[in-house]
This record gives C-alpha cells, structure tokens and sequence, in this order.
C-alpha cells in the first residue's frame, strides 16, 4: 500500500493552501521576538522579564530557552545565548522571509553576546563561536537539532591556527566539521560526497582515524568540501553573520521536514506551534586539563534511587562521547579530578531539582575550571524509577499525593505494565499499529500449529499472520508477542493481544504475508520461519533479529501510587476478561470487577469451537440444542471460576455476541470441514452450502447479538442456564458473588423486554439468585440511544459498548478503516483516531443523550462502558464528567484507567473535588 | 433457509404467551355481542341501533355484517341474520370457550329469525336452513369462508324428500354437501377422502358428473360419507344446533390459521382484531323459474365505465357460477327473463351506490321473484377503473378533489404504473419478496449474456440469477423481469429493478440458482434455461409457464387525478434517475427534478466499467488520472442530457460512491482479469492482490463515499470538470439548467470543507455557472445529523441518504437483514421493515435533530430525502410533516409520492390546509 499514492495527492494541495495563508507578528510579539539569555543589552533588547508563567514561556521561546532563562534567574551559569521566539517561526513559514526588525535585533543581541564575554566573534583574536538550536515547545525529534562552530572561516581559522600551532589541528578540524555540517543541514548538500571526501584522504594518508589525519590533510579536505559545496551548486557562506541568518532559517524550516510532521501527527501536536531559534556561546571542554564534560542525573534515571548517577570526560567535548571515541568515567571521577568545579555542580544540582522540584538531567561542560550548565530538564527515566522518585517526593514532603498523580504519564504507566525494549540504536525494519504495547522477541512461526510446537521445543516465539482468527488463539497464547500485515486498534489480534496482555503490532501494511511459503517480505527484506524478530508493541516497530529486552516488576511504590489514585477517584474500574486467568490477573492489577465477559471467547479452545460450530451449523433445533447442551458444561466450569476469582466484586456477563465470520470454519480447510460434517450428520457439500448461507456481507451489521438470541433462543438459554448454576454453587460454598448479565446489540425494547421474559424464568422462584443477579443491556447501536428511555425502564444496567457505537455512528468499519484514517489524521480531517479517544461530539453526543433519558426513565439505572475506550485517559474523563457509575478496559490498561480517574477526582489545583 | 428452525423455535413460546393472557369480554361487549339483522327479537336482543360511526361498526360485526346492517336500514332487502362480534371472537381465542350468556343469545336470535321468516331450524316443515359466515373489519382470505345448508340432517332430509318428491335429488345433494363442507372445515378430516368415495359413485352408476348422480346413490354417499368421517375419529353432528356452534367456533379458530397468519403479516394487520360470524337465512335462487341469482357492478370494474356491469343465472344458486356447471348470461337477460325483479334490483343498486358513495360490487338472489342482496361493497375494480370512477364522482358533484385522493389507494397508483397479471388459478411455484411491482413472463436467462442473446433473437427474458451485480445491468435492461434468491427490498437487484421500472422479485430462498449447470429448482421443479417463468412482482409469486399480463395506460382521468394531488401538495416530488433515459421517464410520471443522480451508475456498460475499475485499481496517481480523463467524456455526455431532459428543474448530481465491492472484477474471471492487468500495465498476479488489497470486511462501512473522494482527488476534480462543461454547453444553448452538486458519507465538517474548497476551484471565476449551481452533501451517517450544526453552514442544501442512514442507526444490513426481519416481524418485534418504513423513533429522530439544528445554523438551508423511502407514502408524511423542502423516489414511484403529499396538504376533513 505504500506505493499508493491518495496521500500524495492530497498533500499538494495542502501545501498551496498552506503558503497562502500568512501569519502576522502581533506588536508585542514583534518586541518580544530576540530574548537574551544570561547577559543584558543596551535598551533595544530588553532581557526577559516576561511574568509569564513556564508554560508560556516555553511556548514563546522554546522549551531549551526556557530552561536556560530559569537557570540564569536560579544563578545557575549557563552560556550566554540569545532567543529567536516561535511566533517569527511562523511568520517566517507563512511568507519565506524573516523581518528586519529581527535581523537587526539578532545583530544588537549578537554583539551584546560578544561585549558580555569579551570575545570576537568572526575574528580570531578571542574567537566567540556559536552554535544555532531549535527549539519547541515540547523536546520533538524530526527537526534540524544545532550547527556547532558558527563565526568561523578559512580566514579566521588561518589566524587562530597561526596564533596557537598546537591547536592548529583542533581548530581546522572545527572548520571542517561547521562546512559539512552546515552545508548538509542548511544547503542541504548529499552527506556522502563528504563522507567519501574524507575517506579517500584518510587512504591517502594511510591512517585509520580521523584524529590521526594531519593538519595539512585537513586543510585541504576544508577546500575540498568547499568545491563539494559549489558542485551541488550553492555555496558555503564565509561571511560568519550569513552563517546564522541562513541557520535561523532552516531551523525554521524543518519543523515541516518530513519528520517532523509525521512526528506531530503521532503525537497530536498542532502544526501551528513552530519551532524557536537559540543562538548560543560556544563553551569547550576540551580545552585544557581542567576542562571537562558530561550528563548527570539527580537521581538514578533507572531505579530511581536517590544519589547523583552520571558520566563525565576530562578535557573532553560533547561529540567525543557521542562518538565513542573515549569511554566516559562514573561522575564520582570528577569529584577527585575537579574538586572545586564538581562542588558547583552539586550546588547547581541541588538547587535546580528544588527549583523544578523534580529529578533532572543536567547537561555541563567546564571550560578552564569554569562550570557551564549547557542544558536541564526533567530526568528521562524509567517508569519505575519516576514512580520511585514521586513517591520520595511525597515522602520528602515536595510533592502532595494528588500532585503526584498529576506527575506520572499514562504512557509511563503502560510502561509499568510491559517489558520494554533495551535503549538501542537498530533501525527498525517497518512499522504498523502499536496495538498492545510492551516489547518482544521471538522467533517467527507463520501459524499457531507452528507457534505451539516452537514453544514446547523451548523456543521464544512470535506468530507473524496476515490476520489473526479465534483459531489461533493457543498460537497467540503462546507466544511472545502477534504481528499482522491487517487490522487496525480493534482488530482480532489487537483486542484479544491486548486482552492476553502480550505485546502486538497490527496492520503492518508493508508486511507481505505468505503464509503458504512459509515466508515475509518486510520492506524488501525476506523473513523466513524461525528468524528472530523484535516487536516493539509501545511504537509499532518491527526489527531483525533479537533485541533485549528488559522486564517490570512492581514494586512497593508502585502500589502506594495507585492506591493514592483510587482514594481520590469517584468510580471503580473494571476490567473485561473472558476466563478465570484474566480475571485474576485483572484483579491484580487492581479492577473492582468484571464490566465484560464475552462469552464467545470462551470457546476458542480446539474441542469447544467444534461445538459451538456444531451450534452454529445446524440447522435443526434439536441439533443445536444437543451442542448447546455439551457447551453448557465448559461455559459454568468458566463462569464458576470467574465468579470465584472475583469473589465481592461484580462480574458482568455479556450473552453471545459472535461475529459470525471469525467463526466459522475456513471453506479451504478441507479436513475441518468432513469432520464437522460427520458430527453433524451431513455431508461436506451441504455443510460447505450451509456456510455459504451464513455469509454475510457487512457481519459487523448482520445477524450477530441479541439477533442471534432471538432467532436461536436455546444458546441464550443454555447461557442463562449454565450462570444460575455457576452462582448456586459458589453461593452454596458461602462466596459473595454478583452477577450482572447483559443482552448485546439491542436496537429497540421489544427485543429487549422478548428476551428478559423468556431468561429471567431461568431465575424464576429462586429468591437468593435473583438478589444477587441483575440485568442489563450492552448499548452499541445509535438507535439505542436514541430509544434509551424505553430500555432504560426495562433494566439494572446498560453498558455501552463504544466500539460498534463508533463503528456505526460514523459509519466506519474498525476492520476496513485502516485504509484512510492515517490520510485523515495526515490532512487534519481527524484530530484523533476515534477507535482510539472517543468522538465527543458525534458518538459522544449520542451516549449523553442516553444517560440523561435513561435516567430519567430509571432513576436507579446504572451506567458503565466496557468498549476499547474504557482504557483511554481522555476518554475515561469523559465518561467521568458524565456520571457514569464505572468504566471498564482490558486488564492492562485497568491501571491506566485508575491513574486517569484518580485525576478526575481532582480539581486543578490538585485538591480532591468530590466523592 | 426455509429448514431452519429458528422461526419454530420463536414460535412455540408465542403461542403459550399467547395463550396465557386472556381477553375479557367488557359489559358493553357481552351486551352487544349478538346483533340480528333485517328483523327484531325480543328485548333481550336489542337490533342494531348503536351510534357507531360505519368504521366502528366494521370493527365490531365484520365488513359483511356491518353491510347487511347498512342495507337493511336502507331498506334493501337482504335475508335476515344474526351477527356474532369480534369481540367474541378474541374471548373465544384467549380462552377456548364461547360464553353461556352468547349461547343463550343466539339461541334466542336463531328463534326469532325463525319468526320473521315463518320458517322452522332442524325441521322439515318450511325448513330454515343457515349458513354460518365469517368476517372481519376487512376481507382477508385465509379464514374459513362459509359451511351452507346448516339444520339439515338424515331425518330432516329424508322427511322434505318425501315431502317433495321431485326435489328429493336436491334435498339429498344439500346434505350431502352439508356433511362434507362440515367435516372438511370444522372437523378437519381430509377432503381427499370424500372425493375417493364420489368418484367410486360416480364410476359405480357410470355416470359422467355429479348431476346424475341417483337420488339412491346421493343416500347412500350420505351415509359413506358419515363413515368417513367416523373413520377420522370424529362424529358429524347430527343436532342443528351443535352444527350452529361448533361452525361458529371454528370461524373463530381459523382466524389463527397460517395462511390468516400469513396473509395479516404481509399486510400489516393486527392480531388482535379478530373475525365476526354472520348466521343467515339461506335463500335459494334455483327454487323455481322465478328464482335465480347473480352479481353485479354499479359501475363497469374494468374500464370504469358508467353502466351496469354483471352475470346472472335463472334459477340457480350461487355455487352452480362458481363450479361452472352452468356459463352465466349477461345481467340485461335478466331484464327480459325478470322484469319486475330487475326493476328492484336497479332500484336497489342506485340506492346502494348513492348511500356508499361508490361503485358497488352486489351479490343477490332471487328466491321465487323476491329479491335478497346478499352482499354490497366497495367494487373491486381495476386500478384505472378505479381512477375513472373518482374523476367521475367528482364530475358529478359527489365527491371534492381532495377527497378523492383519500379514495384511490396506493397499491392502485402502483398497479396504474405497471402491466398486471390476468385473473387465473394458476397456483404459484414459489414466493420471494415483491422488490419491484409489476407482472413478467419471459424465458430464463442464467446470466447476462445469455439474456442479451434471447433477447436479440427475439424472446422475453427473465433474468435468475443468486443476486446480480453491477455486471449484469445490460442483462438486466433487455428483461422483462428479474428474479433472485438472495438479498432484500433494497439489494443491488431490487434498487436497479425498481429505477428501471422492471418487475422484480428477490429474495425467494427456496430457489436454488446453480449457474454453472445452467438450471435451478424451486420447491422441487427444476427450471432449465429457456423455460418459460411468469413473476408478479407486486405479490412476490413466482409461476411456472406463461401467464397473460395486461398491461396499463393513463388515460386523460388519471392526469386529471394527479394534477389534482400536486395541486393540494406543499413540495415537489424529485426521481432519482441516473440516466437521460429515466429522467425523461421520470418527467413523464411528473418528477419536477432529480433528486439523486448516482454517478457511479453510469458505469454499468462494458466498456464504462473496464475503464472504471483500471481506475480503482491503478496503483499510481497518474494511471488514475488517465482513467479518470477517458471516463470524464462519458461523464460530460451523460450530465449535458441529463440537465437538457430536465430542463426548467434542478438535478441533484451524487459525486462517485461505489461500493467497491460491487465494482471489483471477480478474481475467478481469469480473462476480465488479464485484459484489466494488461491495461494497467501489471501482471494477473498483482492485480489479483491488489484486489484482494481492496477487499473489504464490511464494505456498507468501508472506504467509500467523499472517503474515497479525498483520498483519491483526481476522480471528484474529473466529475465536477464534466458538470461545469455540460452545464456550460446548456447555457450556451440557451436552456434553463440548475445543478446541485452534491457530496456523499459526510461523517464531519472537516472533509466537507476540505472538499468543497477543493471542487469549488473549478467553478471559480465563472459567475454564469456559480449562479446555478448550489453544493450540498448527503446526509448518511448518524454522525453527520449529530453534527448538522457544523455541516450546514458549509452548504446551500442536504439530502438525507435513508437507506444507509437506517443501516447505520439500526446496525442492519440490509444485505443481510433478510435472515431474521421475517423473524422479527413476525413475532412482533419490529412492526415495519425498517428499510420499507422509516424508523420514525430512531432514524427519524436523528433527522428531526439534523433539521432543527442544520436550519438554525443556516436559515436557507434546503432539506431532501432521496432514500427508498422517498417512496414510501407513510415515510413522506413524516418528511412532510418535517417540513422537508422536496422528496425524491424511483421514478415508478413518483405518483405515489405525489399522491401522498397531496394527501399531506389536506386535514382530516379533506381541506386544503397550507400551501
């Protein structure tokens, strides 16, 4: 599909429409556009003293001026730096030029930088060299990152190497480096000319490294690059002021790079924010033996452990760990070779995690004794460990329980729940929908007979198929994480991986399937059975080969986070699990009940899904109710234990709901097909008819729900049965169980009301199951809510179930729609995946419709949701604010939920709103 | 499907809930619920004097009751009798047993007509003999009709034969008849038998017919037949009066019987209302030369004409008509044979005609120069006789325009539109749902090409296939009717059949279509190709062999009829027409515009559809680009037609919206496949994934509609290019053109502005053109009314899609619906198909929604309906009454529509109510 062009063909437009539309700079903003950072100016510029909160602050000048300004007003050194704001970024995207009145602010700002430092700059007397940064409001990968050794040229490099022979090297190798940066980023010259350049002098000098080339050789390749530059027929600027004119720009301009934009789109990040430009003096930590750099965290980023944890090299720059020229030292190393600086840098450390109040992640270099702190920001770290470091600030008496909710990131809660990939530098191979999220690594088995007997041989497995049927359900069991070349969010694999909990990427479009050759294309490379790969379930990318991977476990902080989430939420979370496992697990992970328990996944062992086709093919009542009959007895073993598992809590039974077409037996499947025959006492060609027959041409919209328990009453029957058992036993062995069952895909209240007579005889005259038992009916279709107060009357509960109530609200099949959503997302016609967030205004609309007439149809009703989007903290605000009385996800993301209500149940002051 | 169970499975429990609720009798109803008729009891049985309107009366004693009643206060002679009322009858059925108080009642009524006619019951003096009637407010086939010659037995038999000799043959056949018509009717046992034991006589006394059967033969058959009768376990009451009961109890029961069941399902009628019986005197027209009996129009029932119109037979009964013993002559004979008595007879019929304002359909009999009607309605008359009569009751003063539109009814503006089927016996082979109304016979065609062939050759084709697809068009167009065993009223096969005005019946699931073998079996005949098959389209009946149609032209009253109706009705009626050839058509049946044109319609010709799949199909923009190019000259010919044929009124255009599934080539025709691959420049291979690629899971919810508009732009710029350059060339021609351009599947306002600023360029600078062209969107999906708030601000007009609008909200396919609507229907779980009816509570809430808010965010938006419901006369009330601007329907249906909205402008006193 990748060859497809839709999205192509949109996008030209887009852009026409784009460079019309031009955004003027505001009078204040045009004041405000050059900001100095760490020295003042003459009146032209007045340094900031906006009284702007952080926030926007960070959102005039970039998160990495923010950071910088806040350091220079804690007395934290910094290098001295001006600002270019993001409101000239956009009014530099929407014409192509940058106004005057900034170019001339820029100049003002540029010589106040060189008069604070007393330092040249474009002169080799005291040279001031710069470097140009972007900067957004939010750290986003995609855009130019910085040109470092801005003010040179070959003139003032000739000087400078004149005026210090032994740095002669340093500084020809600094003007190289700024040509072939510059020229690659700005003048977008084809790195690898460069690159062979440099290679072919490296032969010519028979040395191996760079480090080795000698003066001499650099100083040509510097004029070699320079032809490189004007072969591609630009040129390289050796005026220093043009150097960061033409830097500011194309700054400026990737932020509509590519990659940008696809990562803004990922993340829902608005077009309109732009980028900042951060111009600032260059500090070298390689200057003497008293120089130095490195990164330090106030915390362990991996454990959260509360002591200093990071690396540092000794007359060293930044680039010579990045590329691994030399091994970085454990920072305990600085406090024995720079004594005096490593006691600033604690001090500065103190003071900026007070200031922030959080663990940071702190950038420095020193040049000369002198301590630069080149960058902070909040630690990146594990989740574990930003669990840990909330829960010690609360301890410490720094941060309120209810703040700490506020702390910690849904996706850092995921990350809790999954084992995660090992930070590395593998390029993927492709990538589809993150659908369960977590990492793993395993070897490929193109079907689940080939997963199960890897497995038993000890083997890691990871089952690759075009798409994943309840057939495959021992394949997925066992194995290590489920990729598909179909599907979207909610497709089979993606429900049932994240059900399972087992890491899942689906709808891998550039993944080509053959499952009969035992094979994979993945954007040209062949994968073959047993091959390993590395799923990333958190981004959907696909690697060659094993990748490691590190396991979470929860420790007791993690606990104490949650339960402080629970005491400040209103509702209880529930979760959907289909058998006895799932509810354990889902009550481990802290749900307070069961808000969905599809029975049809109970039959996807190998021997039950014989029967229930068995049920599903006959065609005569009495065949069907033997099956029924023989199902009955797995479904109140099942339904015994689950209730057992969940003793105290509620467990909501949704009555069969199959879609048909996952169920029934592939015509192909030869062997399958007489078997079934046999049992049911037909032959192949009728049974293959009979199939026929049960075709459907859109199943999401067919003969599925309460359809099929109207049309064949004795399965709801058999169900209802088999329940009323269930219960008697475990109420007859003393538990407190509470059984809530629940009709699917009611569209009007005869359907309704038809079948709650025909069940609730089951009940009937048994005065203690009718206590525990309540009834209610699962809202999926527009048209129930649009009826909601003539069902409402008729039951305890409904629960909407807001996957088909997307599916059928904007009439989009969660099956199909991966063919469009992304070009959607793309051109802005779709803020969000509604499969992901739910449609507030359409299927949002609808579901608050049907609370208010429901309610006022029943006082007493009971409203819950049990779709996908129970797990989706924006969509758990929703139905909060809604009143409804649960909500209920996948087990995995029951702890995602819980974070999410423990923040409802705050105001935004971080107080507790209400009860 | 006609083996599967589920409908038996429903069933049983219907009936014992049924069963269980009993339906008491009130005070009112015990009071009157023995009514005698044409002569006066004692007090205890109060003749009708009740102030009920005729309706009401209907209701309470049946239509053939409530007439006796109404011509005996119009002192129109009829045999006196007693009436036993519904409401009886619905206690009857809830509790098995008739009350004592009716007993008695009738009892009392059965004297009193004894007195009034100075005759005897169950005595062979003056003998009264009764028949026992059955009917309800309506006539409805299926119930038991009538058992004659009650009060006869072996004695009272044997004494009149010896009374009257020359008679004795009569008296013997009478109970003969009596014995058989009981037992077959009340005690059930097999008709068959009977006729064995006749046709023994028969060939015992070697006589040819029934008429020369002896007299001794006759008793000896009496007592066969009491034999046979025993044989079955049952007893042939030998007591008149058990014969009276037990005849009135089974008119009750044969209210439940399937085929009453059956024929209330299909027309919608209530189970509740229950069948009256009428017990009456028998008269007897063939007592002598001055007897005999007749039927007789008021008005001729063919063609409308205004003179007496009937047959009549000289001492006779009516039975002897029936069984064409005897050709009955025309009704002038009986002036001649009968003077005295026609002079009453026309007397009477004047009487009648004048009282119920209508044509009348009059049974009578003459029992020795007496004149008794037995029987006046409403004539049954044909559709354009029907329509002759109004326009002449309106020309003579009887009746106002408006009300004559309250007297023709729907089903007759359809049968005015369509060739009938003639009068026959003929018994049909099968039944499938009536999709398209009308009559064909014709040879059958397996496929497309071979109907062409039979068509060139000159034959009548009728087109069996499972279901057709947009490949068979050209099959379908050259035949007469088409029938199918798959899909519902709104499959490809019935939407197609009905915009061609071709009969069609779909969906007859007993059918069994093997299209490889070239045969197919219904109810177990098989039919071969070529075989001649005869199908109402009207009923769903499908007939083996030819039967005679007769077709039907609007004469100058029908014309006259529907100017009436426009001229009452508030908004016009638009066609959707997809073609010039059904707009012109449509102009003829009085559309004032099209309402929908489906552009991807116009791709259905071999040629038109091979370029149109190279489009879908193209992987690459600029293959698309070249197929849209080639289908942009087709396009431009159609719309310049399209807009000439309609000239002076608006044509709403439909950008493109296949479902793609119906488009795609099948992957088993490998030579379509080739050819297409070759002309995309790819292999078989690759374009059989590419298909498989473009496959959907449910394409109703699937990547169509502007989905498909915005992922492949080129193909709507090509529409909207060949709209603006037919519209041009009609200006430039001097036409009055008005176009409406119109985008389909909307879900938010995003796309439709995207889209419109899009397609909107093409019109740009051409102010002749913008001035008669608006833009609008289909409103399809729940989503877009939820958000009509957004999207009307965007549009001069919206149309809403019904169908998909109802497949939406209700989550019913409707290809798929077929498997359980039956089901529903009839255990009253929907009252309606939703896709025959609009869902008022449901879809039709959404659309009150859409209308408010769309018209509060713009005042002039303009509101349409070009769903199937647009035809629907009940549906176009509610649009109506939504104060809809237009509504568009097939162009077959467009009288109806027209006729509905006139009744629309009207109150309920037949006034004109706004305008």
């Amino acid at each position: 599909m990748n060859s497809m062009s839709p999205k192509q063909g949109a996008k030209g437009v887009l852009k026409k429409i784009k460079s019309r539309r031009a955004v003027p700079l505001s009078s204040r903003e045009l004041k405000e556009s050059v900001t100095t950072i760490g020295y003042k100016t003459s009146h032209v510029l007045p340094a900031i003293r906006l009284k702007v909160s952080y926030q926007e602050l960070k959102e005039r000048v970039g998160g990495k001026a923010a950071g910088l300004i806040e350091m220079s007003k804690l007395k934290v050194p910094v290098p001295p730096a001006f600002n270019i704001s993001t409101a000239v970024c956009r009014y530099f995207l929407s014409t192509g030029q940058l106004p005057e009145v900034v170019l001339s602010q820029m100049k003002v700002a540029l010589s106040g930088l060189e008069a604070s430092l007393k330092k040249n700059f474009g002169k080799a007397q005291d040279p001031l060299l710069i470097s140009v940064r972007s900067g957004a409001r939010v750290s986003m990968p995609g855009m130019m990152d910085t040109i470092l050794n801005i003010g040179l040229n070959r003139e003032v490099t000739q000087k400078l190497a004149e005026l210090n022979p032994s740095r002669a090297r340093f500084w020809w190798d600094c003007y190289r480096r700024l040509i072939q940066m510059f020229s690659e980023v700005v003048l977008e010259v084809p790195y690898e000319d460069f690159d062979r350049a440099l290679m072919e002098l490296r032969q010519e000098e028979g040395v191996e490294s760079d480090a080795q080339i000698s003066v001499k050789g650099l100083q040509a390749l510097c004029t070699t690059y320079q032809q490189i530059v004007k072969r591609a027929g630009v040129e390289f600027p050796e005026n220093p002021w043009s150097q960061v004119v033409l830097a500011t720009e194309a700054v400026f301009k990737s932020w509509n790079s590519e990659r940008a934009k696809t990562y803004r789109t990922l993340h829902h990040y608005s077009e309109d924010w732009g980028t900042a430009v951060t111009i600032q003096a260059m500090v070298f930590g390689n200057l003497n033996e008293h120089s130095g750099t490195g990164v330090v965290f106030t915390r362990d980023p991996s454990t959260g452990a509360k002591r200093i944890y990071g690396e540092y090299l000794l007359n060293a720059q930044g680039e010579d760990v990045v590329a691994g020229i030399r091994t970085p030292e454990p920072i305990e190393e600085m406090r024995r070779q720079l004594p005096q600086s490593f006691g600033e840098l604690q001090k500065a450390l103190t003071r900026l995690e007070t200031h922030f109040n959080d663990a940071q992640d702190v950038e420095f270099t020193i040049e000369d004794k002198r301590l630069y702190i080149l960058q902070t920001r909040s630690a990146k770290r594990t989740a574990s460990a930003a669990i840990e470091n909330v829960v010690q600030f609360v301890q410490e008496k720094r941060l309120k329980p209810a703040e700490a909710l506020q702390r910690i990131s849904f996706d850092q809660v995921r990350q809790l729940l999954h084992p995660t990939l090992s930070p590395s530098k593998e390029k993927p191979l492709g990538r589809g929908l993150a659908a369960s999220p977590g990492a793993a690594a395993g070897r490929i088995a193109f079907d689940p007979e080939r997963a199960v007997s890897l497995h038993r041989a000890g083997h890691k497995v990871i089952l690759v198929r075009r798409e994943t049927s309840p057939e495959d359900i021992m394949g997925m069991a066992v194995s290590e994480g489920i990729l598909t070349s179909t599907g979207g969010m909610t497709s089979h694999a993606a429900v049932v991986g994240r059900g399972m909990g087992k890491c899942c990427v689906v709808g891998c479009s550039d993944l080509q399937v053959n499952e009969k050759d035992r094979s994979a294309i993945l954007n040209g490379i062949a994968l073959h059975e047993e091959d390993w790969i590395t799923l990333n379930g958190s981004t959907g990318e696909v690697y060659s080969g094993q990748l490691p991977t590190q396991p979470v476990t929860w420790g007791e902080s993690a606990k104490k986070f949650f339960v402080w989430a629970d005491q400040s939420s209103r509702i209880p979370v529930y979760a959907n699990a289909d058998t006895p496992e799932q509810a354990t697990q889902a009550r481990g992970l802290g749900a307070r009940g069961i808000g969905l328990c599809r029975t049809e996944h109970m039959f996807f062992d190998k021997d039950r899904i014989h029967r229930f086709r068995s049920m599903i093919l006959s065609e005569k009542e009495s065949d069907r109710e033997t099956a029924a009959r023989a199902l009955q007895a797995y479904q109140e073993a099942d339904f015994y234990e689950i209730l057992k598992a969940m003793e105290g809590f509620p467990v909501t039974v949704r009555l069969l709901d199959p879609p048909l077409h996952e169920f029934l037996p592939s015509i192909e499947n030869e062997q399958e097909i007489a078997e079934l025959a046999k049992g049911l006492g037909t032959s192949s060609a009728r049974l293959v008819q009979r199939i026929y027959q049960l075709h459907e041409t859109n199943p999401m919209l067919g003969h599925r729900g309460c359809r099929l328990g109207i049309t064949f009453p004795e399965i709801y029957e058999m169900q209802v049965r088999a329940l009323a058992a269930s219960l008697k036993r475990n109420l007859s062995e003393g538990r407190k169980v509470f059984l809530k069952i629940m009709i699917p895909l009611v569209m009007n209240a005869e359907e309704l009301s038809w079948l709650l007579s025909r069940l609730k005889v089951v009940f009937q005259g048994d005065a203690k199951l009718q206590k525990v038992t309540s009834w209610g009916t699962m809202i999926e279709l527009p048209r129930a809510c649009l009826i909601a107060n003539e069902i409402a009357p008729l039951v305890d509960f409904i629960s909407f179930g807001t996957n088909d109530l997307t599916q059928t609200t904007l009439g989009l099949s969660r099956d199909d729609a991966a063919k469009f959503i992304p070009t959607y997302l793309e051109l802005g016609l779709l803020k969000v995946d509604p499969f992901e967030s739910i449609d507030q205004a359409g299927v949002g609309r609808l579901i608050q419709m049907a609370v208010t007439e429901g309610r006022k149809a029943n006082r007493n009703l009971e409203v819950g949701i049990c779709g996908e989007h129970g797990g989706d903290p924006e969509s758990i605000q929703f139905f909060e604010r809604h009143l409804f009385d649960s909500v209920s996800c996948s087990p995995y993301r029951v702890p995602i939920a819980r974070l999410a209500l423990g923040r409802c149940g705050l105001d935004s002051r971080g107080s507790k709103r209400r009860k």
